[in-house]
């Protein structure tokens, strides 16, 4: 079988020196795509000078062609992000820009090169936000040219108010571990499938 | 001091027979109200039948007109909202289209009906969603001619997942608590402000 | 190769003795979609009464179960909806409730009923809102199960305030065709690979 | 009569040194509100390094605490954002997101200090998203203790797809034009009342 590359992009607002309760469910993902034989590489946004722009190389300094070159590398494409006031953080509406800055360029059947990648998401919060962080980013990703498969969302959020967040937690929600394999399974399933029958060129380049 | 009044529009996808989550913190908040003198009048709106369209009277057995002429004789008005996939109910966005097609009425001014209203909101829910769902509310409520005070959405919502909605998990979240408060006295403390101080019209009829 | 069926649900407010610039756009991908032998149908729900709720069969004439037994035996399902106040119609958030409804019904496999079944979006609207409204339909119809293939979304608004709808303004948009075209071909593309490799069970049942 | 003191924070991705659309509609809120005897001044955030964090002051040369200052010394606040995919820019969430770390502290009331302050909205963009980049932002104002005036929003967007952005288009729509003098009115007006009838703190302390 075809080898899978997953790129996880951790978009928390502080660098990889500080615990990270998304990195905590991002690596729950990664350890059952691992039994898949995937292996997933998470970098986190944080540690990465990243510049605002709509160009592919934003100069002096932009680190985002570096990371950029990781997602033409990848089969799988997960964006982890925590909830700010019920939304995603700013650092995954940066990547979303500069993503959207290479949509011009094209595979070599004349395809948006993002199409036979496919796209999942991850939030996590203390409370209140998770599936409108989700839509913003499955839907950007879809209109980018990922392939969406079906429950391709894993998060966690306590309820309503300040509280204890994902790993203070403890980890343990059923209904999230159950999310975050759905996730990781569906993520393989269609990097293979899209592998071995990639989307056709007819009506879309 | 000027008699306020306040309409409470619920949304809930049940009528009046069956017990409403969203009607408890909406009465909560109502009871917050009464200790300032100004009586909440709660409407059920599954119990009516309020047509599609873009009309304020689609004809044939519309009830809305009877709805918009409480709309109009309020200082106050609140809409709740149960939340179903992450999203305000459908409810709710007929309520909003109904309203709408008022948008072109004016006041003896000649700024829109909604002038010198308050609205506020309150959301339920077992999971995730609240602010998403008081985002497009309030937003639409500001667009048509509502003020929108600070601070007037209470809403709760559980941990990620099934389990308990708000009547079942006992009501007694403090951040809850506290919000329903602040949106009930910062509600009444607008409407007696906008009572005796009316938006001027310079500029906006 | 295996027959597809598409079904297309126009959440336009007005029943189908009206015209709808939803279905206008919705009958040129139906018109791309021919050109690979596949039959689309389109059902205006302003003309079914289906009623609020979350049970699969609200009862009482609720005419929700006609309608989901049609989107059982479909491949592909397009949801169109016009735009109100940068929102998609109140039908809509309906029509998603009462899908919602059948999300605990399982395939032979374990798996959700909407597996191996794709999903998209046409919008229309005299100006602003079709990405939020898309975002929301995509996202929702994905959490149910749905696949998401890249580039599934067809729309057309104006510019910013009161002007011309889609049919008005002469249908002439070369962007709007070509994600039209873009999405009945991706829809497509889709149902078929799916049909042939329907997505394994192993993590999602 | 009190004088009032408007702060614009432009979240265009681009520096001051090149031309914003987003700052040619602020521009003409600006001159409606100078009308008024208004200075209204507008900053471009890109020409700062705003860090990311939930701290006030998140150090190494972070200079939000600079243009946090500025916020604390305006009595109206206007975010003024271009469109990405559909969505404000990651300039913007970052603002909402530092604004978000002062949000426990009180003025000499004990309220949150964005109390008595006003807040408005300008999007650009070529095509389709105003409203929805309006929604978040009102919505996270009003949550942090801003009022939010009824018709507080200016934007001009194109049709849909690839198209003239506001300056190119000519700045000439009269329903931009109108939205733009009523928001400039309305945030005088209510800032106005504000500084005279400043909110009482029985509720919201």
């Amino acid at each position: 079988m075809a080898t899978i590359k997953c790129l996880m992009l951790n978009t928390s607002l502080k660098p990889s020196d500080e615990e990270s309760n998304t990195s905590a469910l991002l690596q729950e993902a990664a350890r059952w795509m691992e039994t898949e034989g995937v292996q997933a590489v998470e970098l986190r946004i944080a540690d990465y000078d990243v510049h605002p722009g709509i160009e592919p190389d934003m100069g002096n300094g932009d680190e985002w062609p570096e990371l950029m070159a990781r997602v033409k590398a990848a089969d799988i494409l997960v964006i982890g992000t925590p909830i700010w006031m019920g939304e995603k953080s700013s650092i995954t509406t940066r990547i979303m820009e500069r993503l959207n800055a290479s949509s011009g360029e094209e595979n070599e059947k004349g395809q948006p090169i993002y199409y036979n990648k496919v796209a999942g998401v991850v939030v996590t919060g203390n409370e209140d936000g998770a599936k409108h962080a989700a839509q913003s980013i499955l839907y950007g990703m879809h209109h980018l040219g990922f392939t969406v498969p079906p429950n391709v969302e894993a998060y966690w959020v306590g309820e309503a108010g300040p509280g204890p967040s994902y790993m203070e937690a403890g980890r343990d929600s059923e209904f999230t571990k159950k999310n975050t394999k759905m996730m990781a399974f569906n993520l393989v399933h269609f990097a293979r499938m899209l592998k071995e029958h990639p989307i056709p060129a007819k009506g879309n380049s």
